[in-house]
């Protein structure tokens, strides 16, 4: 339904607001007209947090993840792993990653997936640099940390393939039941899966 | 889950996002991560569209509809009844009536309805200036369009009252079964009030 907006600057602003992914145009004019109730100090800085972020925000020359300095506190960190590197397909697999605590490695940020369907192929994801990050020498390990998707899947295998002429190890993380799921509900796949790369046991206990 | 993010500018966005009505943290990153994704033009146009918004939008002097000029495009429509006046709770509500074409008389924004548990008080809203333009008289009828709620309830009582001493009508919106309900799950309470104010069939359907 095409609605009627009284004013112009609202319907600027629920325009705006309803190009967010997610976002409808119901669900916008109610963030906006919460907006219109607080003061103008909070709508100000609301509005100059997310341009000083777009104009100010850097990119890890070394991982390529978002960061304040040029290169970002994870990389800076010199009582991490430097010899260890996971791939992940954004910042919020790195920050989903390091809550779990059990990573001291380093990450190498890929901006996105191999997607023909949304036209983002290799060229368009951080792999180049990650190929000349191994090229230099000193790298152990590549963890492939991507979604379990057909892309992600793509994804890994073109990277698999361009680290190939390294002698480096390329691991993938596990595949399996979810802690604290019943095997009853898995999916057949992942089941399988879970069955082909059994761990043995006191192994699966090692932390 | 305390997260840690890789960078304060990212940080502060997050948190600003977050203050927004049903958007929590991991929504603000995801519609971040997607600004970031997007020309510096977009990011300054969604930002500035509500900057403008919160500083120059008016509140139409008569109905205090959301406006762009003094006097908003419905109360400057001379076609329109200005003798009867549906009285809303927001400028949402007055969207939802207009989309229906069902009303061509003039509205009256409360701004809110009463509610103690949030503390808002009749003095709080609009109806002193309700009051105030029912006693420059030329108004035959004052429709109650407020939600179906103690707070709703509260506030239609109060403002009947405070209307007792001029001589109009005051009605309120019908209350009963849904269209396209199935009276086998209607609450009692809907079920029982559609009994009590049934209308006559040949006036349910005149338009």
């Amino acid at each position: 339904m095409n609605q009627k907006y009284p004013s112009v600057l609202l319907e600027n602003a629920v325009n705006e607001f309803a190009r967010l992914p997610g976002i409808g145009r119901k669900t916008a004019l109610r963030l906006i007209l919460h907006l219109l109730r607080q003061d103008d100090a909070m709508v100000d800085g609301f509005a100059q947090s997310l341009v000083a972020l777009k104009h100010e925000v850097k990119y890890c020359k070394v991982c390529h993840n978002i960061s304040d300095a040029e290169v970002c506190p994870i990389c800076q960190d010199k009582s991490r792993d430097a010899a260890t590197i996971c791939v992940v397909e954004n910042i919020k697999e790195v920050m989903a990653i390091e809550n779990t605590m059990q990573f001291r490695g380093q990450y190498h940020v890929l901006g996105g997936i191999i997607s023909p369907i949304d036209g983002i192929g290799p060229a368009d994801l951080e792999i180049e640099s990650l190929v000349k990050r191994v090229s230099q020498g000193n790298i152990n390990e590549i963890i492939l940390a991507l979604s379990t998707t057909m892309e992600g899947d793509t994804t890994n295998f073109y990277i698999y393939k361009k680290l190939a002429p390294y002698n480096i190890k390329v691991s993938m993380i596990a595949r399996g039941i979810s802690i604290g799921d019943e095997i009853e509900y898995a999916d057949e796949v992942t089941l399988g899966r879970s069955i082909l790369n059994r761990t043995l046991f006191n192994e699966s206990y090692r932390m």
